[in-house]
């Protein structure tokens, strides 16, 4: 109890430390013993972040065209029968899954590696996401992980651990639940 | 049994019609009444389209930087814990999971459309991606879907069969089954 409300303290003091401005659309969290705080889009007092990604279609599968879009803005690019089932120009849903998982495990991997002690000074991580032909149609069927990071002074098994933690925890590997997600940890 | 003989023919007929050199590394399969050819990436006679993303982060949680990068080399961006807790610059996993998603999904429905005798001119999707605070962290909750499809000469209800069907079986909603897909499907 007294550590849970020392916690609480330090993060009122947190929150206080913000200037008003920020405070008001901020909301702040303990999460394993470090202050996170978001941006606060509320809807019945409810705290997240928001993100968008669109996609328009025009025609049919095989003559069709369309483009994909971040929300943020930062890409914007097209994506064809050929670029998603074959090897032609473009983009295509499956490598943007493929890097959201890399990011999404990179960034834990090093948070999971800092909460350990041993902060890392690099964590790079490539996605190989397969899609195949099955009965129902295509299905991606795994993903394979392959990350190499640069941790002074951590033994092998405590990186492994925190790896194969952060295979399994990561908000991207959690929804991506429906998937095999596989992973190759090297210290380097 | 003589559909389906028919069938392997009209498929052999159309891989023949392919060159030879295509044919080497193309596999063309019946899904649902159509022919669909993927480039060949076998292994052990197994047939994929294999896609690959990427990342690298550097240094701590709050104050380390991230990219991200798609295979195709359509895209490289910045990420970094402001760009995804917080309002800062750059991208973040989830709205390349909401591109994705969308990306699929609009597709896909495009091809259901046409499957059911009803080709789509156009099919324009938004996916609305929420990462909350919870008890063990942070969690991708749910993907709302708004599309808005214009489909000359069919019926509200089997416009919405087809959009329901296509949430549950287009390959990136089958791989995000540890999150909440929610669809709102509009007729324009």
């Amino acid at each position: 109890m007294m550590g849970r409300l020392a916690g609480q303290n330090r993060l009122r003091a947190a929150v206080r430390a913000l200037s008003e401005s920020e405070a008001d659309n901020r909301v702040c969290q303990r999460i394993a013993g470090r202050i996170v705080c978001i941006t606060s889009t509320t809807k019945g007092g409810k705290t997240m972040a928001t993100r968008t990604g669109s996609a328009l279609w025009e025609g049919t599968l095989k003559e069709g065209k369309g483009t994909m879009k971040l929300g943020s803005g930062a890409f914007e690019g097209p994506y064809s029968f050929s670029s998603r089932f074959e090897e032609g120009k473009g983009t295509n849903p499956e490598e943007l899954i493929g890097a959201a998982e890399a990011g999404c495990f990179s960034m834990a991997l090093a948070f999971n590696l800092e909460k350990a002690g041993h902060p890392a000074k690099r964590v790079s991580t490539a996605a190989t996401v397969k899609l195949e032909p099955g009965d129902g149609g295509f299905k991606i069927t795994s993903i394979d992980l392959k990350t190499e990071a640069n941790v002074p002074g951590i033994d092998e098994t405590k990186f492994k651990d925190q790896a194969e933690l952060t295979k399994k925890t990561c908000p991207v590997s959690v929804a991506l639940a429906g998937t095999q997600i596989n992973l190759e940890a090297k210290l380097v």
